[in-house]
């Protein structure tokens, strides 16, 4: 099934550049032609092709299915972003396939990068979301601190960290599967012991991802990965 | 820790010259220092350095441990390689890092690359081992063609595929812990229908990946992490 990206309004709906060019001039798409297309809102819709400008796509459209591939559990990752920018873009396509709902960067105390531009992986989530069959866009959030993270109301939140605490526990022995959960996922050089201690007065449960050293977008990948082995 | 790549024989081990740049140049090392390595043989080494040349580093060395950064499985994955070099290229990084044994490139019907060059994932799977504190080396076979690959003898055959099957089950629902695991992963395309029952006539059990439709690459990432979870 191709699947593209649209936009409604009332009963009508249209599709922007980007999309145009490949419904038009790639798949040769034309007045009549009926095709599939998601909003981000969660549904899958099937329109059909009233109009063709130079750069919109326009149409009216019937909602076909309202929770597209969605996945039966909300889970957000909040990852400091890696040094190469390859590997935060990796972490956002897999696991935008896999199933997740939003992504926070977060910048750390041993954070190499510290600034991250959203857009580019808001629009590899977007690409992974339609590649995936999902309805529904994953949110990429702009990147905060740590704390400010922190500060934010989370129903439930693990950490993934690396200094020695007896109360580690594996992910399936740490969730509570009625709760949204929120996994945080540190740097390179991981968090800090004053950032650990931080998030567990603020709530989080401490947790280990196996005995594999694991670098910080694989942990994302395995920690997502875990969560739709055990809730999906 | 920093770990290099080295070679032993009898109570002498040597880097070569890859690794002797980032000892000497990058890391400043000088005869009489301390160093780890791995042979690819399973263990740590610690070795001293007695003599630095233009292309060697030569010391001796005492074992420190023998089975450095195991993990308590088995598995071998056999995948199709995928049309872009750099999405199996990350599966191999990530791969060895969570934890594998195996990797064996399969050519299927539906497969868009049809050769394949081992040696540079041979490195990828190299560094990835390295970085991730493990001694042993994760073997990249040859590429094989799916028919061949179904004569090895295997103990245990899991296959992933997107056709209709009622038989499908979990990975947790089908394995046999006590015994090596390889899981086969189709292309792109998916596997065949002819392949997929020629698999289940071999002895494969058919077996998939939860609801997310996933890339060929991201399916081999979410069967090494199940695995790991499981049996990690």
């Amino acid at each position: 099934m191709q699947l593209f990206y649209g936009h409604i309004e009332e009963t009508e709906f249209h599709l922007d550049t980007g999309e145009v060019k490949h419904c038009v001039k790639v798949l040769r798409k034309s007045v009549g032609d009926r095709i599939y297309f998601i909003t981000g809102d969660g549904a899958l819709y099937e329109g059909e092709i009233s109009f063709i400008s130079k750069s919109k796509v326009y149409g009216s459209f019937t909602e076909v299915e309202p929770e597209f591939g969605k996945v039966s559990y909300d889970l957000t990752i909040a990852i400091a972003p890696t040094k190469s920018m390859d590997r935060i873009e990796a972490f956002v396509e897999k696991s935008v396939e896999i199933g997740i709902s939003r992504i926070i960067p977060i910048i750390c105390e041993r954070s190499e990068r510290r600034t991250l531009k959203t857009e580019r992986l808001g629009k590899i989530a977007l690409s992974a979301t339609k590649q995936s069959l999902k309805g529904k866009l994953v949110q990429i959030e702009e990147a905060m601190s740590f704390h400010d993270f922190l500060t934010e109301r989370h129903e439930q939140i693990l950490i993934a960290h690396c200094e020695y605490d007896e109360a580690k526990k594996a992910i399936h022995e740490a969730i509570d599967p009625s709760k949204a959960l929120c996994i945080m996922i540190g740097p390179e050089g991981g968090f800090s012991p004053s950032e650990v201690l931080a998030a567990i007065s603020a709530g989080a449960k401490p947790i280990h991802l196996g005995s594999s050293r694991l670098r910080t977008e694989t942990a994302g990948l395995v920690a997502a990965a875990t969560v739709y082995h055990l809730l999906g």
